[in-house]
């Protein structure tokens, strides 16, 4: 048996309790016992007992408390079985208290990225507690949503492989904007409207310089890079901020999108420069921990490469080792609820396994 | 602490023994006790105490007794800590007593397919008795050395995903054949040549006639059927024997390569049968839990296709699913000693962090 409390209720909170309840019905040991948004949180009526999940949306709107974050944690870690708190939120404030759930005996399961990938004092705060008291954090979401990449990386490293170069396309957005923009011919779409499109369905963050930025593949990288075992800072990192200089500083997404036409031939001139070389576009993410290339940058890549033949919205990652080298290839969807929650249940499943 | 007894030294037994070793000196909680080939047999002398790992060669040859399979499972049985057995060997003989090892409290870890894609009594038993026990049997390596393909569809599986279709090309040797014959030209090598460079470099069976009837393909397709719940029998699988009809029954592997040039044109007509549909030719193994097509085949593949850009002797797999409508794709190496005694590794790991 295992009690879950899960801050965080939006697209993949939800997800993730519809996949909880179709497995509760036929093994019924994982048992969530609270659930809390931002205003509301709702505590199981009679101790611990498991909520309904059929029904908690109604019983947060008509039975939920005022969100008060250190009653929930209380009350989850006073659990008389072992709990996990499952953090779907990308609070910084949250990631920051990970050190204190895990004191108070919880487990810890999130996709947000903001404790794997922000002040290393905090992050190796994290790995201590977690030693300390015998608690497991897991964060296969944060890198490629379900997508097996830590677990394969972690078991790369506990089994002695040594870890020559870890190289992906980390970011599902900037993926389907270069696979679409390199797919298009002398007469394609522009990268302005390519960008536009993927706004206007929903791919992009609300302003899409934040995901030009590469600030969204910088934290991915250094997760991976830490895991890997380097001493790695997102300050330090180098980053290619392919949003080009004059439109930084641009007040709102909007201006933005309405300026960046005026790149279009800039990235028309990288197109075609890689093209002459049989070569293709893509914003790759790399972690060299023999070497000093680790950052995030547009590169060209052959067109015989494995990133080269990407499509859609697609993640891949590449693990080239001393027993890989050619290297180990995992890819597909690293975006989404349905796979974010997946990778989070996972996750779950081996801490219930235990 | 977890103590393991290894069946089956040779060159996959001896890489996870090397392996273990650079584990152990630096978190000595898993401890060889007992190994055993053929012939031989070494026990730990002073009770459970771990072998030495530097020196369990001299040690077999020079301290070991007679191999005696029911000493040495009593022998690891009795250990006062929980106990695996891995079996490294392909022995149908070995993989039957799976069920009792289990009765008798072990673990089982193992890369020998034959239990997984035998019998369906023998599975089922091991199946039932593995949960009768609570112990547990994880076979990673039946299935692309390494690669994270068992635990991956299991993920899948046991967190409700719905698998459409699972399909993969499963040997090293048939990927490596396939890859060099199609890379060539039209003045390209004959598959006959290749089939002899494979040999002589030892990605073969000694009869590469055991390789080319697709029996092994279709072990590892019934071993991914079984897991995701299909009653799959190797006995009534569509299976597509590559070796030309007249070449099967010659009695001698060099018959079988002299003669095999006489059906060049055979497979040359179906190459150039589908490069001028802009295909190529694959061996692939599909697993189709929806409808029909389970089985393995020669196939021509579109040369978009994730299949068509496989180089070397790598595997790969695509798991289309419900929540992987775009397929999720792992691919690399999948044989050879390292890899496979990483699978291994990956399992004990899995067993000894419960």
């Amino acid at each position: 048996m295992i009690n879950i409390g899960i801050i965080g209720v939006g697209l993949v909170g939800s997800e993730l309790i519809s996949q909880l309840a179709a497995y509760a019905s036929h093994a019924p040991k994982i048992s969530v016992i609270a659930l809390t948004n931002s205003s509301k949180q709702l505590l199981s009526t009679s101790a611990y007992s498991p909520l309904d999940l059929s029904t908690w949306k109604q019983a947060l709107q008509a039975q939920g408390t005022t969100a008060n974050l250190s009653v929930f944690i209380d009350y989850v870690s006073n659990s008389p079985v072992p709990a996990i708190i499952i953090d779907n939120t990308s609070s910084q404030e949250i990631a920051s208290q990970y050190p204190l759930f895990l004191k108070k005996g919880l487990h810890v399961v999130t996709p947000n990225k903001k404790a794997f990938s922000g002040a290393e004092t905090l992050y190796k705060e994290i790995v201590e507690e977690a030693k300390n008291n015998n608690k497991l954090v897991f964060n296969e979401s944060t890198v490629g949503a379900g997508l097996p990449i830590i677990n394969t990386l972690k078991d790369l490293i506990r089994t002695g492989d040594k870890i020559n170069r870890i190289e992906g396309i980390f970011s599902g957005t900037l993926s389907y904007i270069f696979n679409e923009f390199s797919k298009s011919g002398d007469d394609g779409q522009k990268f302005s409207e390519i960008v536009k499109v993927a706004k206007k369905n929903g791919y992009t963050e609300p302003d899409p310089r934040d995901d030009l930025n590469g600030l969204d593949v910088a934290r991915k990288v250094v997760i991976l890079g830490r895991i890997t075992g380097m001493n790695m800072c997102l300050d330090t990192l180098p980053v290619e901020n392919i949003v080009p200089e004059p439109l930084r500083n641009l007040a709102t997404s909007s201006e933005f999108l309405s300026s960046l036409p005026e790149f279009d031939s800039h990235f028309d001139n990288l197109k075609q420069t890689a093209k002459n070389n049989n070569q293709t576009l893509r914003y790759v993410g790399v972690i060299d921990p023999i070497g000093d290339e680790s950052g995030v940058k547009l590169v060209s890549l052959p067109l015989s490469h494995p990133f080269a033949a990407l499509k859609g919205s697609d993640n891949i990652i590449a693990f080239t080792t001393q027993r890989f080298p050619n290297p180990l290839i995992i890819q597909g969807a690293g975006a989404g609820a349905a796979v974010t929650a997946f990778g989070i249940f996972s996750d779950i499943l081996k801490i219930a396994d235990r």
